[in-house]
């Protein structure tokens, strides 16, 4: 197996690529390949040189509004190159912690979709109550139709399935008010193809549902996927904030504090992003996988092997038999 | 001054209600009228029954989709008669823990909308670092257009100033990406509205500016504000229920937890949405307060305080001035 790491991805890039990269051969043993600027990660690499393949690509690609199609398949930067190698077979996966509009954009004009896909949704894992659940879309496609939304529903189960082990996964649509008719025009269109797809679908959802474990696979637009993420990013930020304010303000609870903190941090790694690191794009014809721009070297060793978990489980393929078999039906 | 309290609103109607409606008397002396089945209440008030007055109405009336107009311009449940309590002046507001979109449909059928208003909009109340931040359209509206948002930031505006005591709120568009460009139709069509409204406008905005207390007025279409809204009541409660096991989980950090009860105690007060207690639909011609249909009474008071301070401050007629003046200038 052949991971490549985007050396040039993250906001502290290259070091916490350059660190990730070390540890996961340490573990892993087996290859993973640095794409970036060689004659500034062969330095900081230095005795770890001999065992981390590096190959070379310009620097960062700064996205505008204004890049062509022609420069998206032809730029040389660390994720063009990077795709190239997907394409062509060379490599197994890619592990990214740079700009997700960039990987999308690069990634469907080199790699281009599976079969059938209308749009690759952006997937993350959401810590819940006792566990993982799969989101999608979180902020690949502001705009979406209800097809789209079905096959994210689709990609989603597989994606439960295989990673997350779940056996008939439930997949819930997103929305608020949880009858038939309730929800905006794009859920109210997509329920009736989710009612009729196969799928173990369980209805429309709300927050209540998705922390509280009830669903496996929560489908919505990239919009509103992106807005609840963030949301509930910065919510745990703001609770776990002010709990350690309000410990610190005597000195009694200070004590107590001292006595709960191992529980503070079993609970922080529970919720930690880091813990799982990325989110794959779901439907491009290979397996990419966006980190957050702040990962550090952690966050990208955990993507790192969700994305060796993903190629050894063959996601890639079981997404297409997926999609395929649904056209095939419908 | 005289709140109306529909009596019949909760999940456990009427019992929080007759609790709050005695707490309030004692607290404010002041005219507070219970409408809702009179043979139900009388015998439940007591003793109080001689200082707070009941509206006689029909008991709960079911909303279902095949509502006619006119039967919500007649119903006699106790929304109906509060409404046209309101309508002819006998009451200043009202006060509710019933069901948001029967609330709205009766309001709209008998209230009507402020001059100029297109869409009343659900406003909440969230809480952010260092205090509270008001957030609207909650639910009222699935589909929007971007010159309700615009008109949800002015009356957003209104209500940050007078009931929050914000000198020139900052005025948020909720969008995922920070530059004007970012965002899905909706948003972008608004951003260049908000820009030219007059108002301090500071862009668009995620949840990390909105938790992190950068914004005093948050915009958005009422399906987005509604997932966001109940996704954060969701992971809150997850949080706290996760880290109330890892505590429980060894004898030291149980210690421990006795001693940061005080902190404990103090967050859930900060994040309580009874402490805050109900959504104004504001843009009705009329002050209209819906509390979660699972308000205790003390939520119903903390609704009722909010309901007098937004009276006292002469709530309604500064909105209808904003919109008015927007639309003058427009």
């Amino acid at each position: 197996m052949r991971i490549l790491l985007d050396a040039m991805g993250s906001d502290k890039h290259p070091q916490p690529e350059v660190d990730a990269a070390i540890q996961a051969t340490d573990e892993f043993g087996d290859e993973l390949t640095l794409v970036g600027n060689r004659d500034m990660l062969l330095p900081m690499l230095g005795k770890h040189a001999s065992r981390i393949e590096v190959i070379h690509a310009d620097d960062v690609f700064e996205m505008t509004d204004k890049i062509s199609a022609r420069s998206l398949r032809k730029v040389q930067n660390s994720l063009g190159v990077s795709m190239d190698l997907i394409k062509s077979g060379d490599a197994d996966a890619l592990v990214t912690a740079g700009n997700t509009g960039g990987a999308m954009a690069i990634a469907l004009a080199r790699l281009g979709r599976l079969k059938g896909v209308r749009r690759p949704g952006l997937t993350a894992l959401f810590p819940v109550k006792d566990g993982f659940s799969v989101v999608l879309d979180i902020g690949a496609n502001t705009e979406c139709k209800p097809e789209y939304l079905l096959q994210f529903a689709l990609m989603g189960a597989v994606y439960a399935e295989l990673v997350l082990g779940v056996d008939n996964p439930r997949v819930g649509l997103l929305s608020i008010g949880e009858e038939a008719g309730k929800g905006n025009e794009l859920v109210r269109a997509t329920y009736p193809l989710l009612e009729n797809s196969g799928l173990n679908f369980i209805g429309n959802i709300e927050g209540k549902e998705l922390f509280g474990g009830e669903v496996d696979v929560t489908v919505t637009d990239g919009f509103t996927g992106n807005v609840l993420m963030k949301g509930v990013e910065a919510v745990a930020k703001l609770i776990t904030e002010r709990l350690r304010e309000e410990i610190m303000a005597s000195p009694i609870s200070q004590l107590g504090g001292l006595l709960v903190r191992p529980a503070f941090r079993a609970l922080q790694k529970d919720l930690d992003p880091r813990e799982v690191g990325a989110a794959p794009l779901l439907g491009l014809n290979g397996l990419v996988f966006v980190g957050h721009g702040r990962s550090d070297d952690k966050a990208i060793l955990s993507a790192i092997r969700l994305a060796r978990q993903s190629v050894e489980v063959g996601l890639l393929e079981s997404l297409g038999r997926s999609v395929e078999s649904a056209l095939g039906k419908s």
